[in-house]
């Protein structure tokens, strides 16, 4: 299997849950957020928002930064649009 | 969350996984394939290849039908399409 389809899989796994793909959604709508502003939008317990965001940075969909103290979240714009056309492609590949 | 979006949780769900996505993209690269050609075309048992035809069949990526004694199957383009579409929404909803 190609590396790329082995990255797409894991971006597939991560979104693949719903208080994940919630937080995502939520990142993407903004420009970017802290970590702190994310845990607030949730009823989840900071513990488990870390877990959650580190399963998306690791995929590849959360970009990090830092300003001053704090972790700025944002949306990997590029690995989302690779997975959708990535998708689109499979159904038109019909020989 | 909406329904729409709990069905395609449950699609990234089957697909993020090697042995199913190579199988649909095998059925999706024809216009239909029975589950016989879908179990010669791979190496695995074909309890194996059943038990992975079945998740894609229940998340809605994969559709059946007969013909005589075959079950043929085919890619549902509208599912894996409403998937890339969704992603796509998601990077572009930025406030």
């Amino acid at each position: 299997m190609p590396s790329s389809e082995e990255r797409l899989i894991k971006v597939m796994k991560a979104l693949a849950d719903g208080t994940r793909l919630q937080l995502f959604k939520e990142i993407a709508s903004r420009k970017q957020m802290t970590c702190t502003e994310v845990g607030e939008i949730s009823d989840l317990a900071q513990p488990t928002v870390s877990h959650h965001l580190k399963l998306l940075v690791d995929a590849g969909l959360v970009n990090t930064g830092k300003n001053g103290r704090f972790v700025i979240l944002s949306v990997n714009k590029e690995m989302t649009s690779e997975l959708s056309e990535f998708l689109k492609n499979i159904i038109n590949t019909e020989k």
